[in-house]
């Protein structure tokens, strides 16, 4: 039986799994964790919105009842391309036949000085976790201290106005309205400062202007600073200095400045490698050099189509590239293991959407049209709902959201640090 | 205004804390988690059965509209006596009129060599998480590497025959059910082993002989081998030793060998202590040799009441008795407060429950009536849905069980140990 290996259980990897199911292939799928996440909604975990558990599927849940998917709970270190062994951590290697490269991104810090020392990035489950511990703790210490607010005890700096920063940027601020109102710190709501930081001289830089101006307006009404046009000069332990020699004391800063595939897995493939790492692949996603090897999602530099007018167009990172990619490449697979001639991947663009927070959301759909405001948001919520479907954890997201939606007092503000005990 | 700080958001010191909103005194709540554990459920999250945030309630979404009621959040080190100050680590110390001690307690090992090293103790939801990973990690290596499994890797001993004790040894059988049936893995029901261990002749001693028998065969029916009258002589890695020489090889023993006071904040207090280190405390419940402090729940050697029939008696340390006498030194600290004279403490029995698994439970009613099996189970599953009322967490908990019981697919089998990443 042909051997098919997957590497990693995000949206990339899941998709081509799931594809190939009941197909003529022993397919494994290796991840270091043994759940899928549903990163979208890390922001929401990160400000304490839901639990980790409502973001976190277990793989094996998936495939349990597929008799040709294996799930292997292992750390790849590498792959052998003389051996066509897949290297793991401890572990025996494993043999494959035809192998699809699914193992994603890691936070982009452009080598500013303590980025990736003191700030807080937003991509794995553990990421976070370890953000809204942080916050929470920020919060309980300035209410024990609160000559802590002046050296920014109460001040987060959000870098990236991308949809995640955006999105952190109006939780943030829901989740200090609501510490305020109803968990009985002692703080002003005025003392908490959020502060939105990127380098370009508009937000949502993917979605139309006038998206921008309406998430620039909305999160300023929400009472968020917004420094656009400037760059983050340094990162310390309690300071976020600007280009323009702003200084801005915080204890904060999260980090949504973009990703690389640099220094991850994908990057020791030895195979070539474009703009942020983004392994090579031709046209039907095989990796550029192999035809055994297939690359997809934040791995990749996915080609838009195949069209002439799309000619050198790399998709963006975004769920949606993943989920087409890992399905194509697993079909390409089987194409090429039945002899037949693969077929070029070509994307089909499905529109994007930012959640600015409570009923204030930006949907963009393929033709251009916005939906905006209450609108956009229900759109939102109704489809990262659609998208959990066949996950158990749709139903406590909706519980957990309606409850939240309802009553405002009582989200999983729980801080949960090992360190604790 | 009496400042009255109460150490502990336990179930005695919630009780407490609860008791004392709109009277006329400025509490303090303090504990060293931001949350309250719902304690009974540990053994579900443990086994996969719950999420950490179901059995976890923000403390500050309980006091949040209290007004004189303020939530600190700080690890008590120890009381000085003589400046009336709660010591706080690493923060200025808390100064109180009247003090209430609800401090808990922690596993206790009784000395064996290697139990608190090797073995898991179930008390908070740290233990509880970490328990869980460290189960599901033995899953996924013995899936790897099913050598292992002649080396204890599906071995799970217990130790312990109280209702913890059952209750994890019931749920860890359907967890491995689960796991064969649902999650693909590649070893078989046969394989997992799991071995309950106590010193006692019988099973849950507190409740009546025939309880103890309906349990130990409804274990045993599912699968459950016992060691009954045998005590752990040590624990190592990868072996238990019992005391008539037998060896079980394992690499999983849960602690469920019951509880103790020693090393815990109560007993630096330099005040009398009792069995398994047990604040000694009058009737009324204030802590022997004081009059501005007083001792409940796990923390305290509670008597049973004062009648005569019952001098000696002392409550067992169950949540029943936690949030009774909690209730009962708050209106004793008021009591004293406005010059009335204080109460003695009268514990009353609501009767005690133990679940051994699905549709399969004892009751045991004051009057010694028993109800077991499926109607055991459901008065069980409606007291505890009962219990978490007023909390958000019991809705998601009865859609993660309702699910759960009718999907048998899909429980949070997630490892979320930090050390993954």
């Amino acid at each position: 039986m042909h051997r098919l290996v997957v590497v990693g259980a995000g949206f990339g990897g899941l998709s081509a799994a799931r594809t190939l199911i009941g197909k003529p292939a022993e397919v494994t799928i290796v991840d270091q964790r043994n759940f899928h996440t549903f990163q979208p909604l890390l922001y929401e975990v990160a400000t304490a919105g839901l639990e980790s558990g409502d973001v976190a599927y277990p793989i094996r849940s998936i495939f349990g009842r597929a008799d040709n998917v294996t799930f292997r709970f292992a750390t790849v270190t590498g792959v052998d391309w003389g051996r066509h062994q897949v290297s793991l951590l401890e572990a025996d290697p494993l043999p494959f036949d035809s192998l699809i490269v699914a193992s994603g991104a890691t936070a982009k810090f452009f080598g500013i000085p303590g980025a990736s020392e003191f700030s807080f990035p937003l991509y794995t489950l553990t990421d976070a976790r370890r953000l809204r511990d942080h916050i929470l703790r920020r919060l309980e210490q300035v209410d024990a201290d609160p000559a802590l607010t002046a050296e920014g005890g109460l001040t987060f700096v959000v870098v990236g106005g991308g949809p995640t920063g955006v999105e952190v940027a109006g939780a943030l601020a829901e989740l200090l309205d609501v510490a305020v109102r109803h968990d009985g710190f002692r703080f002003n709501r005025e003392d908490g400062k959020i502060v939105l930081v990127d380098g370009l001289g508009r937000l949502l830089t993917p979605f139309k202007e006038s998206a921008a101006t309406y998430a620039a307006k909305t999160l300023r009404g929400r009472g968020i600073e917004l420094r656009l046009g400037r760059m983050v000069k340094s990162v310390t332990d309690s300071c976020v200095e600007l280009d323009d020699g702003e200084q801005i004391p915080t204890r904060t800063v999260v980090w949504a400045g973009g990703v690389t595939v640099d220094s991850t897995i994908a990057s020791r493939l030895g195979t070539p490698t474009g703009q942020n790492g983004r392994l090579v692949v031709d046209a039907d996603l095989t990796i550029s050099g192999r035809d055994d090897a297939y690359a997809v999602g934040d791995a990749a530099a996915v080609p838009w189509g195949p069209d002439p007018a799309d000619s050198g167009r790399i998709c963006p990172q975004l769920a949606q590239v993943a989920i087409q990619s890992g399905k194509h490449a697993a079909l390409q697979a089987i194409n090429r293991m039945e002899d037949r001639p693969t077929e070029p991947f070509r994307y089909t663009d499905k529109g994007i959407m930012a959640t600015i927070g409570r009923r204030a959301a930006v949907t963009q759909f393929p033709g251009g049209t916005l939906v905006r405001g209450t609108l956009g948001w229900l759109a939102w919520l109704g489809l990262h709902l659609l998208y959990l479907i066949g996950f158990r954890n749709r139903i406590v997201v909706l519980v957990n959201w309606s409850w939240r939606y309802l009553s405002w007092g009582s989200g999983p503000r729980v801080i949960v640090g090992d360190n604790l005990e």
